[in-house]
């Protein structure tokens, strides 16, 4: 039992040691930290099951900051538990070049962070993808391997982003009873009292996707427990609003938004210091404190032995299964079984479009690879993300592999973003190539964080005909590949889909996209390569370098154009090659002689591809000719529509000849 | 009144007209249409106040139709109603190239289109941004001129998007009683039933924000209407979920997923018919109910005569002020102002950050151009965006010209094309430029419509500092840039960032985005001109073309770091020249003998931004020498950052020395 002076210092302890930590770094946000003390003290030292010394434990309780501005929050902390990654020099060097206690956590930082958060929204999302993976794993392995909660913290920013409302929505419908979401209550936001923009009763709004809700003091540890307690209890997800006072102890700006981005000033946590009295100098935590909070970073090592234990005792196929999921390794078959499957399409070459070939490859895939969890935002039949091994969960059975996520294309990204982070899950989802801007913010922090989230794009262009152009996407090839390690895969056939999944899944550190054809495409790879060609970006796929005058490159539903193009210069008399680019990135990361060779040295360099030119010219050159969009489609058939838009063989053909006779 | 019988006649209209053309397009969506075609015809026949020989009329009600992808449900309307753009032809070239009749509804294909939608939940949002409009120009010229409802028939899959929890806790929250939602509740998304991936109560969450809700029989025309009366003499806005069976009339497929997005089939169609008791060929509609429809379109003829004659009889000031507003056209002494304002700089240049001098600019700005209306998605002292001319509009009282959004990015971009839309205003809303991502998708429908909608957006780079990676904008630049017909500025002092503010204003048919720095900038253009060198995208800032070797091109707050290198490489004894590249897309407008000019022909090219290269090869070459950004950012100081990752004076010069010597 801890008492209530002794949670109050502990409570302190978070308290100043955000404080000092935003006034010497001169930068960040103190508010949230000393308002939600008490709720984090009273999580960390009752509740939350994790051992600081194995902080990577599979089956402990995870616990997300959503609001991540309240960085300081996390890292006291992950100090005062005793993490070793965050010593008292971190807590001091708060934002600073090479620190591990960054502006906003950042997974991989340090042991604790379980997700990168600042964004709104965001963290919330996360957490209910990591409750979802537990809720498979333990269907899978088990309440004796996978039985914890997710604990997220979030604010009114998080809840006003609509992320949050996909996210809860979801996650109400899923009945996730194991997550438990402490909202600090503050009424504060950045422009002042929250009735200058919202009137919103939260509770009601939870309750009304079925969750279960309560109001807490925020400032009351018993009631704080009591809370908690019976959110730990419920049959479904549990929202409590806990009403706290931003900046608690700031004797003058407290409960005001003066406290929540801005240092305070000497004299205001000279101020606190009295009102709380705290006597300890900055980033001094008296001993006895320190002890207490040490011995509650110690709460659950008995558990985390006893889980090791029954984990050692399990069958040796259970146990290899999981941990091997649990490491993200593949399994050892992966590449024969890719191969193999690529010598089927040889023999028989599939004309079908890539969305097609996906699920083709996915279904060969989902067969070995037992940890993906596919899904989609209500597109499954057109983003052909199903395969025969993946059943729906549903609220009451989780022993499924797919996820029906409604038409929630942020919620599901961000959502896979936490299965990723969970670990021992594989998650792909799909929606339309143009929303991938409702899902962006999330796929930029699954790139941010390195984790393996896999985005199947469909209906990647014109070529999804009369839609129109709100649904053809022109941009965003290009604006995903302006995002920094993220793959963007666009295959040309079945074979190159195959591959362009295998790079996919091997890539543990980047997420990626893979943007597919709603249209048929003719086969291009027509010879068997027991190498996977995409995941060098690009090749050459017909024609040599040594004669060729004209070099044609293109990626997905263009490469066909580009090869029909190549037959026309050819029988001109222009020698073509046609070079295939399924990935720049990873072509970006080959070798410099590879690059040149590839690209090689013809007079004329054509790309092909049905967006915008930008990105192109590391390829071909800003002298380069470019076959593709110049603004927003229409709505037509998509044969009409390449035509319409000069996307088309002849114009490709006709563009390069009349350059070469410009050169003479 | 309308019988029962005559009221199913005249909805069996809209529900062949939409069968027929689908199934002669061989594509589209026919289960809307159908299902809502009772509440289309009861709020078309007895309450929407339009007229379809006048359809610009500024006082008409608006209708937005958010689930876009039922568009045939809005071309009926407009056909049968007499508006002149939507003939029988047009609805037989339903999806094809060069129709009227796109796929989705495009705004300024046909008058009656309020909005473009389809992408789900823009609709509800926009509708939002035009029933503030409403209020707010009700505030300002009175019920005489502006006095008109706001109707929006939505979906489930516009109410599971996040964007449109944003939308209505902001209506909720300014209690926009003349705002109705119709929703369309058939239980049906794409996968199936929507049991598959969620159990929200709408009507409880809706609320929850502080709405009138009621449920209603969809199919019901006399339910319907009293519903209909009783939301428009609510104090607050009403959301009525009408319970409707999806492509209501087909035998076989009605209430079920398959009547969503695909043509019926003959067989099909042929049993509605006899189901429906319709007897007419496709496309054709029985004269007694045409006329019946035509006689509805006529409805509120009356009404707009008499407005106009208020109108006519208002002071000449009112009627003059209202109708250069609606028209969209600036005040005439705009560009005086203006340049009047450049002279005050020049005299006394400021050293500030752009985000300052945009505060500055609107300060000079917002005095005469009345018609703007600020705002920000909660950072209001950070985007600075509020001038002394705009106090925040309120539940009570909407004669202010500010709108605290809330942390609400995605909503405010939409509910800023909806006033936009609206007409009599020009909606600015700020945030910062990493969130334009939360932004995008409204962003995108603002260059689609060819709209006037200004993003500010602050802190654009790692200039902020210890924010961190998740806060600074890398690629935000270029994937701005990628979007066909939008403006992304980015000046480099108080002058260019009037003149941007200039060029954002004048350009009535783009939207435009201000990328704004935290960081104080010194002041670069020290002598008075009349003209907006913004404008022109590029000039030249320093240097002359005859002798430079090198050429520097920067934007922002990169172009002090150009001015510092040039002085480096001058000294060097390489005379360099400094361009500076506020807007990519102006600059692409000019004559190719302009850009020539501005480019020249220096043996090196350097690009000094701090983002990614992408984009740049356009200008520089790629050949070009870069300095800039080629992953995520950092948590530190924003100078520790600017020396960390290499964009210094410096490091350009030192670059431009290594390739000059590299040239010989």
């Amino acid at each position: 039992m801890i008492s209530r002076e002794k949670h109050d210092r502990m409570a302190n302890a978070i308290r100043f040691l955000s404080m000092d930590a935003v006034e010497h770094a001169n930068s960040g946000h103190p508010g949230l930290p000393m308002g939600a003390a008490d709720i984090a003290t009273v999580l960390f030292t009752r509740f939350m099951t994790h051992d600081p010394k194995k902080p990577s434990w599979p089956d402990r309780d995870r616990f997300v900051l959503s609001a991540g501005h309240g960085s300081m929050l996390i890292y006291s902390l992950l100090y005062l538990l005793g993490y070793e990654d965050i010593t008292i020099d971190e807590i001091r060097n708060f934002r600073q070049l090479g620190s591990r206690t960054a502006g906003h956590p950042e997974f991989g930082h340090a042991a604790g962070i379980e997700t990168t958060t600042g964004p709104l929204g965001q963290g919330i999302a996360n957490s209910v993808g990591m409750a979802i993976a537990e809720r498979i794993l333990n269907a899978r392995f088990g309440d004796d391997l996978v039985d914890h909660y997710t604990y997220v913290l979030a604010g009114d920013g998080c809840l006003m982003e609509g992320i949050s409302q996909e996210a809860l929505a979801l996650a109400g419908h899923l009945k996730l009873n194991k997550l438990i979401v402490l909202f600090d209550d503050n009424q504060i936001s950045i422009d002042g009292p929250i009735s200058l923009s919202d009137s919103t009763d939260q509770c009601e709004r939870f309750a009304a996707s079925g969750w279960n809700t309560m109001r807490c003091d925020g400032h009351d540890p018993e009631a704080i427990a009591k809370a908690i307690e019976a959110a730990r209890a419920s049959d479904r997800p549990t929202m409590i609003a806990f009403r706290t006072t931003i900046g608690f102890g700031a004797p003058t700006k407290s409960g005001s938004a003066k406290v929540h981005g801005s240092p305070l000033g000497k004299e205001e946590i000279a101020g606190a210091r009295k009102a709380l009295g705290w006597n300890a100098d900055p980033f001094v935590i008296p001993s006895d404190i320190l002890d207490d909070w040490r011995l509650a970073g110690l709460r659950s090592a008995k558990e985390r032995k006893a889980w090791e234990e029954r984990l050692t005792a399990a069958d040796a196929e259970t146990r290899g299964e999981f941990e091997r999921r649990m490491r993200g390794a593949l399994p050892e078959s992966f590449d024969a079984v890719v191969a193999e499957y690529k010598q089927t399409l040889v023999a028989e070459p599939p004309k079908v479009a890539t969305r097609k070939s996906s699920e083709m490859a996915l279904e060969a895939i989902n067969a070995i690879v037992t940890e993906t969890i596919g899904g989609s935002a209500d597109l499954t039949g057109s983003n052909n993300t199903k395969t025969s091994q993946t059943k729906p969960i549903t609220p009451e059975d989780f022993s499924g592999r797919y996820i029906h996520y409604g038409i929630r294309e942020h919620g599901m990204a961000a959502a896979m973003n936490g299965m990723a982070l969970h670990g021992g899950i594989i998650p792909y989802g799909g929606t339309f190539l143009t929303f991938s801007d409702y899902a962006r913010p999330a796929m930029r922090l699954a790139s941010l964080m390195q984790i393996r989230s896999i985005f199947v794009m469909t209906h990647d262009s014109i070529g999804l005909g009369e839609d129109g152009p709100t649904h053809q996407p022109v941009e965003h090839l290009a604006a995903l590949r302006a995002i920094p390690n993220h793959y963007v895969f666009r295959p040309a056939d079945a074979v190159e889909a195959a591959e362009c999944w295998q790079a996919a899944l091997k890539a543990e550190k980047t997420p990626s996209t893979l943007a597919l054809s709603r249209q048929n495409l003719a086969p291009q790879r027509l010879e068997h390569e027991e190498d996977n060609l995409c995941a060098r970006g690009a090749y050459e796929l017909a024609g040599s370098e040594d004669e060729a005058e004209v070099a044609l490159f293109a990626t997905g539903s263009e490469v066909e154009i580009a090869m029909a193009a190549k037959a026309l210069l050819d029988a001109a008399g222009h020698p073509a090659r046609v070079v295939s680019v399924p990935c720049f990135e990873l072509f970006e990361e080959q070798t410099a002689d590879y690059r040149k060779a590839v690209i090689g040295k013809a007079k004329v360099n054509v790309a092909i591809e049905a967006g915008i030119r930008q990105g192109w010219d590391a390829i071909i050159g800003s002298e380069g000719v470019f076959i593709g969009m110049t603004g927003f489609g229409a709505s037509a058939p998509a044969p009409v529509l390449y035509k319409h838009f000069g996307i088309t063989a002849e114009a490709a053909a006709a563009a390069a000849q009349k350059r070469l006779a410009m050169l003479g």
